[in-house]
């Protein structure tokens, strides 16, 4: 097979994506390249973009939601084949050798390789990765809709999993966005008594809908003093710092506050006397292992989960990223990229 | 019975303590009334003595580490008899009917009862207690060194349990003091790889005596920054601030930093990002249940576990709490209140 030209779109710091081309080369042993069909458009994009992870070294290909075909594979790959359908998260490669990948933890690799950083991801038609994160897409899942699922629905699916969340858990989910909307879609089926946290009103109907048992606007500060006590486990998706004092005092005895968004100030009680006093647990992930995406994928397609998205053209991944920032997406961009 | 006259040390917020006699009164049906053979002294009698708990009312009775014999019980106990040899921690009752009491979490009741907080505690030569709260002590425990069991004891040892640390574990404990000198020795009983934490060099080879594998001075940044994701578990003992941003990149992925000391400030990393790449979490805890201090002092009869302490008889109480405050003591005061 002839070296693959990509056409794709790219950043650098401060200025709109372009085209970018560029070829892959050949792959090595366990590389897997795919047509990319789909692409999701996630915050981290956004903040990779302007530089939240460092300054750009160059054009950044974004895009880490990515859903398409391979089309061709490195020679040790065993596990897929060309033709398939498969996506591609945050992580498009791990070592496979130290103790974290050994252990099944392939998202806490220490040499981990973001598909964003300092690697080319999906806002292109094509896309390589290690065959180790390329996870093939079951029956039942829309392609055009599973691309969200590859890193906001594992950041959220994982935690569940992680903590033992249980059905008889009574559990809320701050911020109802990317990742939220799909956290009340998980925690539903799961057969919790599920409690959207949000800032805007004009989420209420819609988090109902979406499963929610109950809704709480966090700006309501009477109405957060009157859950205290009440919780097993709260999820965080948003990336700005709240009074976590108040969701601390809204669990159970033994309750837990977890992120999986990048708080810029410090996540936690504001002492240690509120976690000491009823044995309360701070915490925060990052997305999920290989295996739990594939365990995600069996369990969306078996519930019908999918994330509400709107499709836009890749050569319109401008628009969505500016539609990002200003909150307007109801809830998740994908970009066609065919 | 008569009335049992109580000849106990009480203090006034910023007095030393003085003699104090009360009469207990009519036993309530869940009542346990023990004469107090031995009492230890810990950090909290001196924060609730000090108004760090609230201002105090009157005059208070510090002491719950007692250890002593049931001289009379309420007419609904069925577990304890007169002349058994018992102890009572930091709590002297709960409610025995709330969720999470029925769930056997009593020591996070919303409503237990504090031994010295609102109640008359163990500086004194007799103590009433619930009977759900008192301890009967197996043999193999000496009975002078077992107060310090029941607060300073369940405190390091519940977390062991409550957060399923392992004989693998490698695992690490800030502040070598009451409460860090017990854990030393259960983390090393458990079959852990075990590392003292102290800003004291003095303590290093004391430590390594009770069965640390290794010694780390806390002031030494250059040494906190070369242990780097090695711990599956450190526990803090401290109630002062230190960096905890060192302590949590300690912390293998999946680890946890967990405190039992108040800090006064927040305890956690200073970003929610340091929680989420590891998938680490921070927590607290108080004490732990009744049916755990059982499983201790089974635990420490088995393994010979028992505080190293000093004993003073009650009369020298204001000397052993100015020792206490000044840090002169290795590692754990005992009243003798015979």
């Amino acid at each position: 097979m002839s070296d693959i030209s990509v056409n794709a779109w790219a950043g650098e710091m401060n200025a709109p994506l372009q085209p970018f081309a560029f070829t892959l080369g050949d792959p090595g042993v366990t590389d897997v390249d795919i047509r990319v069909d789909f692409c999701g458009v996630c915050h981290s994009d956004l903040s990779v973009l302007t530089g939240a992870f460092g300054e750009l070294p160059g054009p950044v290909v974004a895009g880490h939601e990515a859903v398409g075909t391979v089309v061709r594979v490195g020679s040790q790959v065993k596990s897929l084949a060309v033709g398939q359908l498969v996506g591609v998260g945050w992580t498009a490669g791990s070592c496979m050798q130290c103790h974290t990948c050994m252990g099944g933890d392939q998202q806490l690799c220490g040499t981990a390789q973001p598909t964003i950083i300092g690697h080319h991801g999906g806002f292109a038609d094509h896309l390589r990765a290690s065959s180790e994160w390329v996870i093939p897409i079951p029956e039942g899942i829309d392609a055009e809709k599973a691309g969200p699922l590859f890193c906001g629905g594992i950041t959220v699916f994982n935690p569940l999993l992680e903590f033992d969340v249980k059905p008889t858990s009574k559990v809320g989910v701050i911020g109802i966005g990317g990742l939220g909307h799909l956290a009340i879609q998980f925690m539903d089926a799961w057969g919790c008594h599920v409690t959207a946290f949000s800032s805007s009103d004009s989420k209420r109907a819609e988090a109902k809908a979406m499963g929610a048992d109950d809704f709480v606007n966090v700006t309501d500060d009477a109405a957060l003093k009157a859950i205290r006590g009440e919780y097993d486990f709260i999820m965080s998706t948003i990336n700005v710092d709240l009074n976590w004092n108040r969701f601390i005092a809204a669990l159970k005895p033994k309750g837990r506050l977890h992120t999986v968004g990048l708080t810029p100030g410090h996540f936690g009680p504001s002492t240690g006397r509120a976690l000491i006093s009823g044995q309360k647990s701070v915490s925060g992930s990052p997305t999920g292992s290989p295996a739990r995406i594939a365990t995600m994928l069996e369990f969306c397609a078996r519930h019908k989960i999918e994330p509400v998205t709107e499709t836009l053209p890749l050569s319109e991944v401008n628009t969505a990223l500016e539609r990002l920032e200003a909150g307007d997406v109801r809830y998740r961009f994908v970009l066609d990229c065919r």
